[in-house]
């Protein structure tokens, strides 16, 4: 088990790494005592939010593991219920202590880049992107440890014990959907009254002290973009791994059917690929951090860019390497399709931008049309939004292919021009031909799917560095807020700013690229859960009148699901306007800035408001597959999970490049253009951009963790759905 | 074929007693000068653009049939290209002229209806309720004579004549996609354009003279509402009919092969009853149409409820002769799958009101929500909109699996149980009981499937009524604006009040009955797809790449359409405003009311304009699905389709009823409530409406086509998919 070790120590070392960066960063100066005195109030708000949350998570975590140790059968495997529970719980306190580690670092990353950013822009750039890098380096490298782990622990059968572990992932995901969505409407809640009373009502600017809910602000950018976006990220690369994992496995049954006649075939060695493949990416990631760095007053987006360049690279060679080593030369097309995907998630990237960068076409017709006035520019904006599908699909549609034939070459595209091809005749006189020719195409068909989870692994590979810049952003934009808050000079204002806006840019690239790998991961994650629940050769049948309800269920659930996190949003955000409101009315000296407003009672609110509301979403999401596939069965729960999946994608991607498009519409008129800051254009774009706001932080993002859960809840419980209603009803 | 002749014949009486209805409606007196001037000015706008449009319409039209004539083959019937290229001709005529026979009327009725209300409220309610009945027995008549006509023409094999004409539908859907965005871009720009310049920047109220915008915009109520509308059911009705004609033939094989043990079955009847089921509902309306009068103040959307309770216990009773007369007592069953179908449209009616009437719950949450602004009711509205999908799922869902049970019993469901069942291994030494059980239970699903769309058939009976209610709208609406514009009295414009906020529930109600029958409607032309392209017994299978990319080509498919239908309402409104401003900068007197403005050129312009920016949404639909059909063939075009529909419904649910309760909490504010009118609350409502407007006016109602559309295009395609590239390239 070289690879093993080999994976556990490459994620022990990061891990490593990660302490001494956090070190590093604990030594920096935390400023004057104003800034520690509102970096504490941060802190201490994130604190007690994730204890609640983290609270709240566990009890529905125990009850669900002590329901699915129970029902959970195998005739098999006697030990299924208990061990997907166990799996379970270890995935769900896995994903909570990532977004734990993340909040931890980013409260005290934020206070020493506002400090840093007094000296110059080279430390403050540092402090906050290595604040970015431990998070990225610790959320892959738990994920890796703990899939090892119980990879270990469960018997280390590479044909067997992949299904065995995808509780792992299901918890995980499970909790990471709370997370996601409870830290995105608390940040959105206290984000929308910050500014609606303190903007529009009194009329003080963004992050004024004298805001009572300016801290509870501060607070949702860590627990809903820090906290919040590392479960989602740990879940994500989790599910990914495991279904490649799955594929891998499947792989032997298909491989040793067809006589070993195609490949040079190690099973153990194509089941853990794609960890190896992750520990590469995680030296490459180190590596590429040393590159970050000012070069004099240089935009910190591109010192960034130069440190991913790096790390795209060096992952890269480490996939050549890997996959010769593992896979054999004979299949270097499985590298040719990592390539594949890595173009893939470039050019996603580029379509991001050329749909919420303000430099370019679509925002700007947003501004253009606002000058008629607020809803004029919405309409835009919902268009940009929803025509921004297109060329995403365009390119993962490709993706999926390419990668496709390269791995399975032109064999694996004859089930689809002759479906005959794969069930010859017993009767024919020709049959050990025929049967033959099915094993060979029937491998070549498991290769080509195989193949494009390598081009999911391809698009992932620079993960660790893209979840760091992802961090950089809330720890900029947290720093600015402290160096406004705590009444630091202008030219400092300067230096933070500009990372501010570096730090837009990657958070809206970085978003671009979690959707993109959302989407090519589904078809790997959907022809997992065909081999687990015993489908992949019969596959899922659309014309089953209970596989078009199945499928019209998932397409609903993701519109459902939007609706009530958005309206979370709005109850929260009232519950919180009420308390500014009440404030500003009841506390004396607030306006004259000499009685401090009561930030925690703020905090305090948004804390519980945000909890209770992401309770009624997250459990729909859970049980509505359930309940699919208690009453109808495996198959229309694999049209539920199909249809729910690619809807939800093109809901998340309307919602967030829409919401970011009308965010940068608003942005583009203050930058002077159209009138500028204080024209009837400008309040048109303030209006666009609040609509935008729970669209883009909220339901938006929540949608990416609810594409994935879906796949792991089905992967887990395929077990559960064969023993369904219909199937007590017909006997 | 007395069967055929009851159904010609019963089309042609409808269409007799629309004429006569014509000639009693123009006896009435068309009002004082003023007003036919104002009536003359909309009719002529109207008839301009409708010429306008087919003759663009006309073009494309034969340039698509010439290439269909062409390249369609099919080796066992070398005149498939020129028959399908014909009936596609027939078809989109068809669909024009039910579309100018609508518009016809309606530019009739108005100004009678304006002139009667003079008289009083059941003269009006009698002139506007019967224009909307010529146009409902027209369009159903018509559809039913095109399809029996070419039914004899092409042989009157029940067989195979069905899937022959299916031409006939695409031709149909084709036309009607053109003329329903055309209309909506039109109808939308205008009042847009008319409500911003006239209402917000000039400060004068709706339908004033004055307003140069103000003639467009009542055409645009007859172009699109009107016009727009009777081309999309005509296509509705249209592709519903073949395509259970097309099941019906589908099931000779199933219930030949089972040896005739199941159902005492002719062909013929089972083949033409959707027809003679429809034929029922024409009379139904007829004789619920006099139940139709005012008593009294009665609210007029009591009288035109009794009548269709009339109609549609008459049409139910003629559903069950209709099925014990054809189908036989034995299948009694069918008819309780019609009721089913009935009984769907009427919650999912309940359901419509429910989300957006200002009565309940969800109307009065936006209203409330604009309280603290624009945005937190535009995210009400969104919420709201994404929220009704659910029960609507539900209860679809219900109807199908209820209607498949119905007809096909418990064994229908044994193949979810267990795939196998249909292909029984030859090698076993069972073999003949195998396959007889399998020939029983493929006969039993066919039953199932054939009842689902016997239960659309149940849905669809009151459709010629429900037509004529959709019809009542515009034309009570556009009566309003006359009397407005002429200076009339003012109790008689209580009158006309009555009858618009009747109108406004109607055209609500039965567009959410159109959304249920597109839902259900498309598994049954899911369904004839399958019989249609050979894969009724393999399925699609979503595990293939090229299906899974086909499934979400066809969800981008929707959003890109939602996109660019909703941009073409921007491009078109923002060349009418430039317009409407020029018209009260330059000519002098406007708003004194000395000088007119110039109508004609506001009406020249909106028509341009919204020509111009339909076909470019209407190419990409048409030629998206043709593209994936020739590179990845029929089962990743299944893909496309089914994710396509499934995704249009839920995206034309979300618009409709988003925008619905938008408009509706404008109406709450002004009807006196949260500060009435003039507010900042309705300020925020109004900006509201106008988000809504063009989703729920042009995106909304052009997806109903569109789904419909796509189902049509794969349906009369299929041959040409058998040729596609992948099977080139491999061989």
């Amino acid at each position: 088990m070289v690879l093993l070790e080999f994976i556990i120590g490459v994620s022990l070392v990061s891990l490593l790494v990660a302490g001494l960066l956090v070190r590093w960063i604990m030594a920096r100066d935390a400023g004057s005592p104003r800034m520690r005195e509102i970096a504490d109030a941060i802190r201490q708000g994130a604190e007690a939010y994730l204890r609640r949350q983290y609270r709240t998570i566990s009890v529905i975590v125990v009850v669900f593991a002590a329901i699915f140790a129970v029902v959970l059968r195998d005739p098999t495997n006697g030990l299924l219920g208990p061990q997907t529970a166990v799996a379970f719980i270890v995935g769900a306190l896995a994903s909570s202590l990532a977004g734990y580690v993340a909040m931890y670092i980013s409260v005290r990353s934020n206070v020493r880049t506002a400090n840093a950013s007094l000296t110059g822009l080279d430390p403050a750039l540092k402090v906050a992107f290595r604040g970015g890098m431990v998070f990225g380096l610790s959320v892959v490298s738990m994920s890796l440890l703990g899939i090892s782990g119980l990879f270990l622990a469960y018997g280390a059968d590479p044909a067997k014990t992949p299904s065995l572990i995808i509780g792992f992932g299901f918890g995980a995901s499970f909790a990471a959907l709370f997370a996601q969505l409870g830290g995105g409407i608390y940040t959105k809640a206290a984000d929308m009254s910050a500014d609606l009373v303190g903007k529009v009502e009194v009329g003080i600017p963004e992050d004024d002290p004298r805001n009572p809910a300016v801290v509870a602000d501060l607070v949702g950018d860590n627990v809903g973009d820090i906290a919040g976006r590392g479960a989602d990220l740990f879940e994500s690369i989790t599910g990914e791994n495991l279904g490649a994992m799955i594929l891998g496995a499947g792989l032997a049954v298909l491989l040793s059917r067809s006589a070993g006649s195609i490949v040079n075939y190690d099973l153990t060695n194509w089941v853990l690929f794609p960890l190896v493949a992750r520990a590469f990416g995680l030296l490459a990631a180190i590596v590429g951090m040393f590159f970050v760095r000012a070069r004099g007053k240089e935009d910190p987006f591109k010192s960034l860019t130069r440190g991913l360049i790096v790390t795209a690279v060096l992952a890269m060679l480490g996939f050549l390497g890997t996959s010769i080593w593992l896979l054999g030369a004979a299949n270097i097309n499985l590298f040719f399709a990592a390539l594949t995907g890595i173009i893939a998630a470039l050019l996603i990237t580029w379509i991001t931008d050329y749909y919420t960068s303000y430099t370019k076409k679509p925002v700007r017709s947003i501004s253009e049309a606002a000058r008629s006035g607020a809803a004029p520019g919405i309409t835009t904006g919902i268009s940009v939004g929803m025509e921004s599908t297109g060329l995403f699909v365009l390119v993962i549609a490709g993706a999926i292919l390419i990668s496709y034939v390269l791995g399975g070459g032109l064999d694996a595209l004859r089930p689809l021009v002759n479906p005959g091809i794969l069930t010859p005749n017993p009767t024919d006189p020709n049959y050990t031909g025929l049967l033959a020719t099915a094993n060979l195409v029937k491998a070549k068909v498991g290769l080509g799917i195989y193949s494009t989870a390598i081009a999911t692994m391809g698009m992932l590979s620079v993960t660790p560095f893209v979840l760091a810049m992802d961090g950089f952003g809330p720890i900029t934009d947290n720093a600015a807020g402290i160096v406004e808050m705590s009444g630091t000079p202008e030219g400092v204002r300067d230096i933070t700013d500009l990372m501010d806006s570096a730090g837009n840019t990657t958070k809206a690239l970085t978003k671009g690229y979690g959707v993109a790998s959302a989407a090519l991961s589904a078809f790997l994650l959907f022809s997992a859960f065909l081999e687990v629940a015993g489908l992949s050769d019969t596959g899922i049948n659309l014309a089953h009148p209970s596989v078009f309800v199945g499928a019209m269920v998932g397409a609903m659930l993701v519109f459902v699901f939007s609706a009530l996190a958005i309206k979370a949003v709005g109850n929260t955000a009232a519950k919180m306007i009420q308390e500014v409101r009440r404030q500003f009315r009841e506390i004396k000296g607030i306006m004259e800035g000499t009685t401090k407003p009561d930030y925690s009672r703020a905090v305090d609110i948004s804390t519980r408001a945000a909890l209770r509301n992401m309770i009624v979403p997250s459990l729909l999401v859970v049980l509505t597959p359930i309940i699919v596939g208690l009453v109808l069965g495996a198959e229309a729960v694999g049209g539920l999970l199909m249809i729910g999946t690619v809807t939800g994608i093109m809901v998340a991607l309307f919602m967030n490049n829409g919401g970011g498009a009308m965010d940068n519409a608003k942005k583009y008129v203050e930058a002077g253009n159209l009138g500028g800051k204080g024209s009837p254009t400008h309040a048109a774009t303030v209006i666009g951009d609040t609509v935008g706001d729970p669209l883009k932080d909220t339901a938006g993002p929540s949608l990416h963790v609810v594409v994935k859960l879906l796949n792991t809840i089905t992967l887990s419980l395929a077990p559960l759905f064969a023993l369904f209603l219909l199937k007590l009803l017909t006997g």
